[in-house]
């Protein structure tokens, strides 16, 4: 516990999170599917532990993570639930991995041999999810190499192939037409694991898919952004944003009409005015691209930020009221009461939310959680 | 040290931040000045305590940090060099300051009587430099209270004044009329508080002005971008980039042409190609908003990234080259031979390079650094 206010505060609603995670667990078992909650890059920047207990507790039965350095970070936490990590290093050790229990991605025949190594090395079965690329061009296998990949795996003695699985590049769209023609190759994909013997889980869906298509949820769904209540097709679910950022007013000042605030001078008062300081600025997030096109919640109502975004602060108009020091100021929250919300930042400035919400995974900010136990 | 390499590295070149800093304060010490060298959000994404090392032994006698917490940080890492704290919330206590000798800024009655309540509780003194807004609008005493506020600090038994000072708004604009208006107002601030019987010294120049405004060095100079080698105004000094941000290659595959890569097939191959997968993305501060428009530099040459940024991770179109996996891809660096630097990432988005370096200051990017001993 502080004893002052943070100069700038991640408030996370774990109570939004269990909702959320229901919501998306229900619609998943509606399709006979279960749910893995993605809680790499710290849970985007909502603390990778908390989410994956709150996570849990609403439904979700397995956890992604993007590395095996996050993955083991949750198991360090006595995290015990099933557990996928898939973007390792060409020379990954997956001994550690198997160790603790941890499955992991394989693209390509040197990744089942290093799997297979730590197997016999470790007498423990590898749990393999064999990824194919049905058009996104990342990581998982291309196609011409998937026949030979399948039947590697389908021999090696060491090796259990959990799920044949894939990433959707255009789900947010939907009816994009990429998503059947992923659905497809990923069919086809199936069909010839199926052929060399496997009987293998299937998994393809994002939250976009998760919500706007129970025809592909298969086994397991993967939503990410939608357990953090960030909706990617907003229509499709009633989902409750997990995260507040704030901070608080450091001091006031009345100004005369004719002063402008801030580098470059960019904005004047057009008459005299109280301007409010507000101790958080693009070291703590808030993207400086945001500069005289923001506002921040105080005092119960929408008011300005004026001139650029600094380091380290934000100038507020506030003018002819007088918020006391210490105020709180809310940068971006659930916006049900017409506040700012993360993805209006995302808006403005051409990006999307997820990249706000994550870009909270800093030192200087503090998190704090609300809403019960995880 | 770790043992396979690390997604994100940010390496940070100390030799490089001692000789810019070395520059500074020739150019400081020809108008008889000293240099402080500003060492803020975590020294700008470089890191506070090794960026304050080396700027001392680069010439510079102060380092100013913006709040108590990150100028105790440095006390307790051991540098006990003048140190000036800037932007603390209302309720501070600044007990802590003055047993750790931390200079204090002061812009209002109130924050001297809690300085002066300080002194009296420890028995030292209260070092502070009082703080005239001169048309930044951001903290700062207001013309009409300054009067009020020399008095009272000149009147008070356990404060020393050390100083007078303020900040420039658009010193990176050399002839922007603003510029002389709050020298202007910084000079009669000044004479106000001789007139109480106070011989403060005065600094008021930041990077900008000490490169092109030396008439602005007065008795000290307040240097942060440029420590660090990024000069807001190119013509004005030779400096060298201090941080170096740079990934590696995972794996690389061969994609037919017309097919498509990442979030929302932004990008089509027109040829068969080799692409190559970086494990960085938007959680390591890469912006999103570079999707499509940045080069990196791997194998000798610039390099595009193709298709969106992802949380994780980048693609990079090869042509026909096939990097081995572990190559070393550089996201940004000096620029030397010709490859990206922050300051074009910045120009590209629209923002300052200011911020992509502070950018850098995450957990999941190790930092490392070069050039012998801070
Ligand atoms: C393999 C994989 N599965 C599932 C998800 C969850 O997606 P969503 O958050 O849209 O529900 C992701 C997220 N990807 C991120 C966002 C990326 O690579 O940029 C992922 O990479
Ligand atoms: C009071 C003060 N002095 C000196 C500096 C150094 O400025 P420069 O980096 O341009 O040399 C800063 C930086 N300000 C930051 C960048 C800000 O408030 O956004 C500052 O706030």
């Amino acid at each position: 516990a502080h004893t002052r206010p943070a100069r700038a505060l991640a408030t996370v609603d774990l109570g939004a999170i269990r909702r959320n995670v229901a919501l998306l667990s229900s619609r998943a078992a509606e399709s006979g599917a279960a749910a893995m909650a993605i809680v790499k890059a710290d849970g985007y920047g909502h603390g990778a532990e908390q989410v994956a207990r709150a996570a849990l507790r609403g439904g979700a039965t397995w956890l992604g993570a993007c590395s095996l350095a996050e993955a083991l970070a949750l198991r360090e936490a006595g995290i015990d639930a099933p557990l996928l990590s898939w973007l390792d290093a060409v020379d990954t050790d997956f001994t550690p991995a198997l160790e603790a229990g941890i499955d992991v991605s394989v693209s390509s025949a040197a990744e089942l041999a290093r799997v297979a190594a730590s197997a016999a090395h470790t007498g423990r079965r590898g749990r393999v999810h064999l990824k194919i690329d049905t058009g996104l061009s990342r990581n998982g296998c291309p196609a011409e190499l998937w026949p030979a990949l399948v039947k590697s795996a389908a021999a090696e003695p060491g090796i259990d192939v959990v799920a044949v699985w894939s990433h959707l590049a255009a789900a947010d769209e939907p009816g994009h037409p990429s998503i059947d023609r992923q659905a497809q190759r990923f069919a086809d994909a199936y069909a010839l694991a199926r052929e060399a013997g496997l009987n293998p889980l299937r998994h393809l869906a994002n939250s976009a898919a998760t919500l706007t298509r129970p025809d592909l949820h298969f086994d397991l769904v993967r939503p990410g952004i939608a357990i953090y209540g960030l909706n990617p097709v907003p229509e499709s679910a009633d989902l409750t944003p997990a995260m507040t950022f704030s901070s608080h007013v450091v001091l006031t000042k009345r100004i005369a009409a004719g002063e402008s605030v801030s580098y470059g001078l960019t904005w004047t008062a057009e008459r005299d005015t109280t301007l409010a300081l507000v101790p958080v600025g693009y070291a703590d997030g808030v993207p400086r691209t945001l500069s005289d096109r923001m506002d921040v919640w105080l005092g119960g109502r929408r008011r300005p930020v004026v001139g650029r975004v600094c380091m380290d602060q934000i100038v507020v108009d506030c003018g002819d009221d007088e918020p006391q020091a210490g105020t709180e100021v809310v940068l971006f929250g659930t916006g049900s009461a017409g506040g700012p919300t993360a993805r209006e930042w995302a808006d403005t400035i051409g990006t999307i939310d997820y990249e706000i919400v994550t870009g909270m995974y800093r030192p200087r900010v503090l998190r704090e959680y609300t809403g019960g136990e995880p």
